[in-house]
């Protein structure tokens, strides 16, 4: 071995930098035993001087400067913390046409642009790993390109918001309203101040295109992917939901089907005694169906700094690890087949209904009627909640598997009958 | 690119062996992208003609000599799927000391002889992977090895054999004793006619003893594992676990505690809302605990020939991507410590008692006067099912935790108090 050690570069030195730099300082012989050589943090990008005065910190050699960390010769490996799409991008870009691998947390970057990425690092020899990106320190990546590599994948039913899903579990467990909810999460740091990211499913859609352009080989971007959010759920739904022996969940889902895939991100009756289920608080957790590997399921934390610094410590391990010993194997996104992405209309699963009617006899005919109408036919229904001096009734009613195209034509025929106040609520049931 | 393809060698051509066998026919063009080159099955060893006779290994070219196989130049890489110690061992020494990289799903021979082998694959700079041991198709192996490479492990809680998962599950829901639940899962293939090695715990300490050595860095013999099987479980045992909150499951347990670690497989009452709890039938999970990741638990079916074939192949993938790519990098047993394993009689949890006792008033106050003398507090009673006749009643006892030395004295002093007729069972509590 002829290196002294191998250098990094850390981009960001926020709650996740630096939980990184503190491994890569007080588990400096551990990491060294691994690889063979110390890894070594040379230069940390920081805007915020007064981070370096911090004493944990104080042998760091911190900078304002991007280039000064790119072009630093002792620099091996860049990793980006900084999060968001700009200007995370154009930093990973430097850093590879300086010949820097890197490791990255970003899921935005990632989900964008990781394609055009990927094979620019290639093209220069280098590695990009972004095992944090998905599921935090849940290892994900490294299964989905390694462990199932001969498996043909045919499903990824995923919970991959933390944040999404403490409010949900909150609003079954405690019976609150969204907005209750979502203010405990904020007060308990699980949500940002600005929430949306979150909460209208975007995090997820881009987790979810990262994990299903892994698992089908095709490219997946995070605008293809249909994706509701959960501030429209409300208290009674989740006691419905009860009722039926179901939980709700931010679901994010990709299946293969007769050589198109579905790609969606919305809020999903589950049935109560599934696994995902019971995953609750802010844990994520992911089951894969391949045909070899038949249902697996990794959960965790996927969310929190020391985790995230996991998965971003264990990528440069392994970068370093690949440069001491002189391999030159680069992994590259394989995407050998471009898969139609089904349009939403043609989905076809189960769904839940809530409405507002009028306490009368015909109601549920008439309603059924236009349902029948529409090739959707009643699982279920459940009709209580009657409100004597306003003469209205709570419905509520379960589907078999209908064509999402015809429930969406369905309810707007519902909502037009004289004996229909609202549709208070529509939920997809899923499994 | 030099190479025109990767040649394989398979020993065994049972149920894994044929599963490989398939995937590696039917599959060839996949893998072949995979790694950039095709991956070919150029020799089979089985001594069964017969099975070289079926239309969908008309192709293969059979032999019932090792030598055919470790010595052909056209073989790369050696799948072992006999299973058992020997001659399994010898064949994978042969293979190594001819050349080739090893694959294998042998748990028996990497918990028992591991680090000779991979120092020995090591010192001819050689692969052997074994990811199929422990928990099949679940992807465990390399991410204790890759994936959580920068955490320290703390605990392990793991349910690793699917014959007695199933067993336990059978007598939980169906109320059934564990011989009719032991000959159903002979009935239904999950057990061997001689399921001495599942049932007594052997399999899962195995197991363990991988993993463990995985995730402390030390060496761990299966010789070392205190380890006890589930055939003295009886069906009422069951049903007072659940009036307590508590599942029954075979778990195999590995602690690290002050510079010494735990290794343990024996049944424990686990709480029932726990996410091990929940694992039924033949599935597998493995909880794990590392101080930056937190807790992680990776599930799926840890039995079954496809499950089993998923790893294999993949670790060949890998092998061979690594061949094409001139990788030089053998992932290597970093055994950089020696923790003492604890006594037995030196660990410390909670306890389940069931005795047969004297239906009499001064019964329990006699028996929580030994368990106190021997400083074990009681946490909860049950006491019931009198049987007026025999004037006799069963006294079940959780105790908070206290140590195996002086739960074991007090037992063997309990049983000498006139007013108990049987110690009928205890069961260590966890979680």
């Amino acid at each position: 071995m002829s290196r002294r050690d191998i250098g990094v570069g850390l981009l960001g030195l926020g709650t996740v930098g630096s939980a990184v730099a503190k491994i890569l300082l007080n588990k400096s012989n551990k990491l060294a035993e691994q690889i063979g050589a110390p890894l070594v943090l040379k230069k940390v990008l920081e805007r915020d001087v007064n981070k370096a005065r911090l004493d944990c910190f104080a042998s760091l050699a911190m900078t304002d400067r991007i280039e000064e960390v790119t072009t630093d010769p002792e620099v091996d490996i860049v990793i980006e913390v900084i999060g968001g799409e700009h200007p995370a991008l154009e930093y990973i870009k430097q850093a590879i046409s300086n010949g820097k691998h890197v490791v990255t947390a970003n899921k935005e970057v990632i989900a964008k642009h990781g394609y055009e990425l990927l094979s620019s690092a290639k093209e220069h020899n280098l590695q990009l790993r972004y095992e944090a990106s998905v599921g935090s320190g849940i290892p994900l990546i490294s299964p989905f390109q390694q462990d199932l590599a001969a498996n043909d994948i045919s499903t990824i039913y995923a919970i991959l918001n933390g944040t999404t899903n403490y409010i949900l579990t909150q609003m079954s467990q405690e019976g609150w309203d969204f907005s209750t909810a979502l203010k405990q999460a904020q007060k308990l740091g699980y949500a940002e101040a600005n929430p949306a990211n979150d909460i209208e499913g975007m995090d997820a859609a881009y987790k979810l295109a990262i994990l299903s352009t892994l698992a089908f080989h095709t490219r997946v971007d995070p605008q293809d992917i249909y994706c509701e959010g959960i501030s429209r759920l409300q208290a009674s739904d989740f006691r419905y939901a009860k009722e039926f022996g179901y939980a709700i969940k931010l679901l994010a889902i990709a299946k293969r089907d007769n050589g198109t895939i579905e790609v969606r991100v919305h809020p999903a009756f589950i049935p109560e005694d599934s696994q995902l289920a019971k995953v609750d608080g802010v844990y994520n957790a992911i089951q894969v169906e391949g045909d070899l590997a038949g249902d697996l399921v990794f959960s965790g934390q996927g969310a929190g700094a020391s985790q995230a610094a996991s998965a971003i410590v264990a990528d440069a391990l392994i970068i370093a690890r690949d440069i001491c010993h002189g391999a030159n194997y680069v992994p590259e996104l394989q995407l050998n087949q471009e898969l139609p992405i089904k349009p939403m209309r043609d989905i076809k699963t189960r769904y839940y209904f809530r409405m507002n009617v009028a306490d009368r006899p015909s109601v549920l005919t008439q309603i059924s009627r236009v349902l029948g109408d529409n090739s959707i036919s009643i699982s279920a229904v459940i009709q209580k909640e009657s409100d004597l001096a306003a003469q209205t009734a709570v419905l509520v009613i379960m589907t078999h598997p209908a064509e999402e195209k015809a429930v969406q034509k369905a309810l707007e025929e519902v909502k037009q009958l004289a004996v229909v106040n609202e549709v208070s609520n529509f939920i997809r049931v899923e499994g």
